[in-house]
């Protein structure tokens, strides 16, 4: 015992300094600065103004003292802010302050934009500085060519590193994972653990577990730092670990991680390869991001909206939504291809014209409804097979209140209107449009699910194509059979 | 320093015992276990419907056998996967493996309903398990008698934390927080620290950062515990701590502080009351949960779907909707005025009723797609005052070139199979009502946003209505104008 206590003496003397932030000094309202950024912590618009007019004017300095006060984060909503030429521009005056921190906080459209705009030398020394997994970020979405030039230029450990993470596919935990961990054997001891991490300048500075290995680099344990703080130092870390643990496969995609990061309320994870040898880590900051990635992505895709980022080029955000509206032209053609043939019962009854679009209408929006709430209870693994005849139900049970609902508000204004009989046809049509809205609404989704499909990308053209269909089918066939039009 | 050492020594007798898990077999494959979940890591049906059959057969002891290995997490799917008669019973059979981590883990809405059928004191031993936020988020949601007969159940130290959450609004850093943390003064050395973590049992296992403050309470810095692991004993805190430090204002709504939380790339961070005092901390895992939350929020509301989460009782969930589709019915009423005004027109010309509707429906989607696009940019900080004007001119783009694309192919399929002055007239009306879209997709949310409210609420209607209307109007107004009908 005294031995480990004079060599922890002596390991004092030698461990390296740490943060030598110390010397600025402490503004607690660091963050919230009211002359840049606004109640909404984002930067003043008369700000961003000042910073373009110096720019215009040519006046580099002026730019420089204008952003240099601000956080890297701050910096990169500059950029991102900005016009495209009027971004290169401000990464000229700044050259810099265009720290490897800021690079990591773009926009990824906005990263990928300026990266292209850099020699291969720039962007490989800009990537040298970060953790492989931002490095890989910063990288991976420019051509193959561009990127082989980058990749020339790094040191040969950076480039295996990034290498070996672009084997994966994108949006996997083996592109995602961070290669920086620490994994130490069971036998070892809090005190050695506590020498072992003082000893090793080399380590990542940002870890809260340590993870415990057999000799096959096979997982066994995590350590939490606030545990190993408070114990003993002669205490194994095989009596500390909490061996019950999450490992992820290399290969599963980032919407899986999350959800099982939320599920069981995980800061980091182990990532394991088909050998289930521990091969990289995740933690949870990682799926902050990914969540709100993943969370956004579903709304652009129920609503066609491509990717979704004000910072996608032009010509993407076009080509991705006059595809979406082409598909819808064909739904809408099938129901044009449907009135046509009530064209006669409308010519001799124009009040069906007049209302038709309302059906149509409402049942698009209650198909809307519980598309958006079965897309999300599938994403979530809410909605699985165990419980879909249940949900299905309660989907068709709230469909039919709101059909009828609708039906006797819209019977009566249309029965006062017209006539007692028009308002029972468009009543009758509008039960019927919500309820089989409200069914496409839970089955277009699920059984995209279960043919392996993602349901947020291709529900919304069935389901409205259903919705319109029936909405106009409904109500012209019963008006028609009612003999309103004879 | 001898002495420093001596007393490590003492401290390291008198340590409390860590986690008693190791006695625990370590299964790796703990997580997917096949007999029970299915390859996206849900119960399978099968399983659950053996627990249901069990549940029926009156077999108590087979339900809690097959429950017993579950991962608390998993029991709390369990429990929201069944029906709500069935999951009072399973309950019954399980009581105490109900604890306060499944009870935490299920679905806000399947915890209220079991909550209020259990009595006052057992919510409220199931309560004093859990940490204040919660065993907040426990009763926050019941009704105010229930709730002061559950604190009433309480020792007066957990009732005085739990009120004084309450005190502050839903969905606020002071309701969030944890009012569990590490706080020490800057004069205090890694020594002191490590010393002061293991002697004082009562501190919560969980943390990774330590706050540092002044003697009025005020933070100063934060230490991560790797650092911490990292410095020798003899250091003062205030020469390791990062002194610039992220504070959160107690009464910051959730979103903003989710916000805060990505840009800075946060872990933990500190809220300060009015006086700028350390009150409480909010950690990266409490910011996941509201990020999911917000998110799937948007999506609902922007389709009127209510809470959007399929656990929601049946009668609120008709409440929400069925709002929203009155309120739709209003825009449709509006677009049905519109085309009365040309029934004549239509009488004389029905390829006019053919025909509208799909101006009508890709005007629609156009403007779902951009508004979607901008309710995201809005909520994520992305659209500010700063860039507004730009963002407006690129969907204005955008929306142009989409328009022209869809005018171009219905102009010429109409040209085809009706008249080309018909082509003509669904071409243009398709370009204006495109562009008008799109021009309404942006403006409208941003200026509910600058009327300080949120753009998801109602943006929809008013996209929808301005769509429609000028959908119908324009085609059937250039209909008439061009003198098809007369």
């Amino acid at each position: 015992m005294a031995e480990d206590t004079r060599l922890d003496e002596e390991e004092l003397m030698l461990a390296p300094a740490p943060e030598e932030e110390a010397e600025e000094d402490a503004r607690p309202d660091d963050r919230i600065d009211d002359e840049r950024h606004d109640e909404e912590n984002t930067l003043k618009a008369e700000y961003v103004n000042a910073v373009r007019s110096e720019l215009e004017a040519g006046d580099a300095d002026a730019v420089y003292a204008l952003v240099e006060p601000l956080h890297p984060a701050d910096i990169a909503d500059l950029l991102e802010l900005l016009d495209r030429d009027v971004r290169h521009e401000l990464a000229g005056a700044i050259t810099d302050l265009m720290s490897s921190e800021v690079v990591a906080e773009l926009n990824d459209y906005v990263r990928d934009d300026m990266m292209e705009a850099l020699p291969a030398s720039a962007v490989a020394s800009i990537a040298e500085q970060l953790e492989t997994d931002d490095a890989v970020q910063l990288i991976e979405d420019l051509d193959r060519s561009d990127q082989r030039a980058i990749l020339a230029e790094l040191d040969a450990e950076d480039r295996h590193a990034i290498e070996q993470a672009l084997s994966y596919p994108e949006e996997t935990a083996g592109r995602l994972m961070s290669r920086d961990f620490v994994a130490v054997p069971e036998h070892m001891t809090v005190g050695d653990l506590i020498d072992f991490l003082r000893e090793d300048s080399g380590l990542t500075d940002d870890f809260f577990e340590i993870f415990v290995v057999d000799h096959m680099h096979h997982p066994v344990g995590t350590c939490q730092l606030s545990w190993i703080l408070r114990t003993p130092r002669t205490i194994a870390l095989a009596d500390v670990m909490k061996r019950d643990q999450t490992l992820i496969p290399v290969m599963l995609d980032q919407e899986e991680v999350a959800l099982m990061f939320q599920k069981y309320g995980l800061i980091s994870a182990a990532v394991v390869d088909e050998n289930d040898r521990l091969v990289g880590q995740m933690t949870v900051d990682d799926i902050v991001h990914i969540i709100s990635e993943e969370a956004g992505e579903d709304v652009m895709l129920l609503s066609g909206a491509g990717e979704g980022d004000i910072n996608e080029p032009l010509r993407d955000a076009y080509k991705a939504r006059v595809r979406w509206l082409i598909a819808n032209l064909g739904t809408a053609l099938i129901a044009s291809l449907i009135i046509a043939a009530f064209g006669a019962a409308i010519e001799r009854l124009v009040a069906l014209a007049v209302l038709m679009p309302i059906v149509a209408s409402i049942g698009g929006n209650a198909g809307t409804q519980t598309m958006a709430v079965t897309v999300r209870a599938i994403a979530t693994n809410q909605l699985t097979r165990a419980n879909t005849g249940r949900i299905l139900m309660r989907e068709f049970t709230v469909a039919a209140l709101n059909g009828v609902t609708i039906a006797v508000l819209i019977g009566f204004a249309t029965g006062a209107l017209f006539t007692p009989t028009l308002g029972v046809v468009i009543a009758a049509a509008m039960v019927i449009n919500v309820v089989t809205a409200g069914l496409a609404g839970v089955l277009v989704p699920v059984i995209f699910d279960r043919l392996k499909q993602d349901p947020a990308v291709a529900s919304s053209v069935f389901v409205t194509m259903i919705t319109d269909s029936m909405g106009f089918f409904a109500f012209l066939g019963l008006a028609v059979a009612s003999g309103l039009t004879s």
